[in-house]
């Protein structure tokens, strides 16, 4: 049934993909409030209604991110506990698929970082957002660990935060010279070292 | 004496301190020609004698950059061939003074690979200066593992790579959240842990 809720969360997710790609064609700053609203074939009303700025729809984006994150993890958990050597395969994964596509993502979202790091409201927002993306992927990286019988000689948080920093720099490279830096292989040429350096069973 | 010549490299000099202030307060898009000659006390006159547009001006601040990690690893080489043990301290030492200000750097360099990935002709300019700035790098690596009697089990450039993508990684966490992650401590928590991997005597 069109409910005027499910009208609403179909409204919101529409401005949301308009917003994807305007944000990545034109940048944060360059895409206008209007540039959105065009894109997704709503009036500025429909628009005020959802969101109350632009920073609060980019920030939306990230949740969508985070919410998707979460869902996978819940999903594959179960399975994740019995193949303990897929840790890495795992959170590398997790973290290719939360973003449908990289391009887009990696403009998007470091973009927001940069207006982040000039604006503390901002940074605010999005320090919580990758906090909890964080703390998820460590619960995830505890729990494979716990049940495959490694104790990490680091916390896990900070080796969640290796592959996190490994990530975002490689797919910088990968954007830029991709016949050079394939997607991931960055990651997945050095990632199994550091795991097999602070590992113990 | 005051000759052309060297007034033309001070007004350039001036230009390039004005625009990097300029960029890392307002970003690259948000800062004009104009804003970078009034910062800098000079003429929109004296700044297309000296640069034919503000990406050709960003240029010039990477290639600053790079010129100056140059210096500093022809300076650095003949201590270092003495010291194997200093090759990651020497490495992730010249990329924090290849900046004297990372947060402004990673403002202007990282806005810079934005504006790259969606126009080919900055895109192949960045290209080109990445290279010689890791190749310089990567030479720099080479040396002293071969004065070390180390072989790498991995190409050098690959190693280099990842330390720019961890670098480059960590430094925006860092810049987020500088209370939970110190700048430079995912590399030098991390980076020898690699480092001993791929190293056989």
């Amino acid at each position: 049934m069109d409910t005027p809720k499910r009208r609403r969360s179909a409204t919101r997710a529409r401005l949301l993909e308009g917003a994807l790609e305007v944000f990545a064609e034109r940048g944060f700053h360059g895409a206008s409030v209007e540039d959105i609203c065009d894109r997704a074939g709503f009036t500025r009303g429909a628009f005020y209604s959802n969101f109350s700025s632009k920073d609060e729809l980019a920030l939306a984006l990230f949740q969508a991110t985070t919410d998707r994150l979460l869902e996978q993890i819940g999903a594959l958990l179960p399975d994740l506990a019995n193949q303990p050597g897929t840790l890495l395969d795992a959170v590398l994964g997790l973290l290719d698929d939360a973003a449908p596509d990289q391009r887009q993502w990696h403009l998007i979202s470091t973009e927001f970082t940069l207006h982040a790091l000039r604006d503390p409201d901002a940074a605010e927002a999005l320090v919580r957002q990758r906090r909890l993306f964080r703390e998820r992927l460590t619960e995830l990286v505890e729990e494979i660990t716990k049940t495959s019988g490694l104790r990490l000689s680091v916390p896990a948080e900070q080796f969640v935060r290796l592959v996190i920093a490994v990530h975002e720099g490689a797919r910088s490279q990968s954007l830029l010279e991709p016949a050079e830096v394939p997607a991931g292989s960055l990651e997945h040429t050095f990632l199994p070292m550091v795991l097999a350096s602070v590992s113990r069973s």
